[in-house]
């Protein structure tokens, strides 16, 4: 029977995790993978104290700090089920490798990229689609490929790959490119990299791997194939829900309602960071948000009277 | 005319301005001194990607951090007033150096130490009287200190006090340590320092410099003398609101009202970190808080529509 259940590997996990082993709490925490969408970025350079670091060695320094900490910590598990027990005074969590208890449950799950949903995709994910330019651009080296989204996401992977791959081509729905501007000025400058805009993704080309897309052009409507080996598609993300969906409310959008306390609509249940509904999602506010998720916790399992709203 | 002011120096503030400078809103920072509550802490080891890292030097990386983006900053400028024009729509703030406007204005002004309020307080004030630790340790080296307050604050103040100084007494209020368990059995170590409870600060003694102190045991009531030549005050910090007590709500302990979005009850003024009612005071939550603080103020600025709460 654990004090604590934090479920999550990015930076509203871990540093929830700092904090409630600092105050003590018997923690576990439960993760597929470590860094969340830290572990996408490239160069990140938004987390005050570091002006310039990768995404991997930022998330790297993430876990070594979790580490030097007491709690138990479960890598590489997936979570089946999570079930209100005893009138709402315990939680199970129900994984592959058994069942685990404890009191309160801090949900930090994050997000998941986004799909295209056509209709060979899932065939062709590690066979040529990927949704994590960090993760894989170096499979790509010397190959063209396609990067599918016009946002933020999309010229950053763009830029990431532009190191590796001989060609890029990034497909874009709309009549402009999203991203802002300092991003659209840096892609303008490699010569390799060419936008296609409004251009809908129909069909992935490939007998095992990935050899080219078919896109409509929304002007002329007419179809026009690319030669590729690579597609990464970057047009955005949800929260990672489907865990809690049927045990605390979401919004529209998925994501987890919380109040100024993470609390969530389950009161034994918290939640921090992207997964949830706070305004913007960012590495430093989701790691404010771990911090304060567990401190409430804490005050929450000890009882201490939480001051009452005043707003 | 700024888009955007931003007041403070600790990490809500710098956090604030990285994000504001990348967004490329037109910014100035001003404050009287760089690192908050950050600066008044020895050993910080909360801040999810240092393990262990001095007060000062994460203050010292964070404001490089800043430096390596473009806005405008004025340090060691006190403010006079802020004062709300044409209808809302500009806010002037008043300093020692002349005005600036902006549309936007982010308060992230912290928190201020306590004062004892005894009589001679004010005149001792870095003449043997201390609220911080880390800046004035060494110039207590081999002498004799006391430590008010017996909270975590206190009690982190004694250990570093402790490789400096001769002789510790920590002076409790109430008849016990408030501090949390781990800082209690540190402090049990080191038999320079000596815990008394039930005293009640009384009278300070000395000519131009700290020659002792006087106290009453709560218990007997008798009257007590100490000799030291140190007095470092540590019974906590109140936000520092000074500056907008009548322009912005307040709740009862004087922090400022915020909502999920850093907004305050004046909508071209948002706030940020410590100097807010957040339910927990941390530089992780602070500097998470900044920069959502200036990415609302963003939207606001661009007219972007703010997403409708559905809570």
């Amino acid at each position: 029977m654990y004090d604590l259940i934090i479920i999550g590997g990015g930076p509203a996990a871990v540093s929830a995790g700092i904090y409630a082993s600092r105050k003590k709490l018997k923690t576990l925490l439960i993760n597929r993978n470590w860094g969340g969408q830290m572990s996408y970025a490239s160069l990140i350079e938004n987390y005050p104290g570091f002006d310039s670091i990768l995404g991997m060695d930022l998330s790297n320094k993430f876990v070594s700090h979790l580490k030097k900490n007491t709690l138990d910590i479960k890598e590489d598990l997936d979570i089946k089920e999570i079930k209100i027990e005893k009138k709402g005074k315990t939680i199970k969590v129900r994984s592959e490798k058994g069942d685990f208890k404890a009191k309160v449950v801090i949900i930090a799950t994050g997000r998941v990229p986004k799909k295209l949903n056509i209709s060979n995709e899932e065939k062709f994910i590690g066979k040529g689609i990927s949704y994590c330019a960090t993760c894989d651009a170096p499979l790509f080296r010397d190959k063209e490929v396609v990067v599918v989204g016009g946002s933020n996401a999309g010229l950053e992977i763009a830029l990431e790959l532009s190191t590796y791959v001989s060609k890029i081509y990034i497909l874009v729905r709309g009549p402009k490119l999203k991203a802002n501007e300092y991003l659209q000025e840096k892609i303008k400058k490699i010569s390799k990299i060419k936008v296609i805009i409004n251009a809908l993704v129909k069909e992935f080309k490939g007998d095992k791997f990935i050899e080219g897309l078919i896109y409509q052009d929304k002007i002329s409507n007419k179809m026009k194939e690319i030669d590729v080996q690579g597609i990464f598609v970057a047009i955005g993300s949800s929260a990672n829900f489907s865990l809690v969906k049927n045990v605390v409310k979401l919004n529209r959008q998925g994501e987890i309602k919380i109040d100024s306390k993470n609390r969530t609509s389950q009161p034994n249940i918290f939640a921090a960071g992207d997964v949830t509904d706070i305004s913007h999602k960012q590495i430093v506010i989701a790691a404010g948000e771990g911090a304060k998720a567990a401190l409430n916790a804490y005050d929450y399992i000890k009882k201490i009277k939480i001051r009452k709203e005043i707003l």
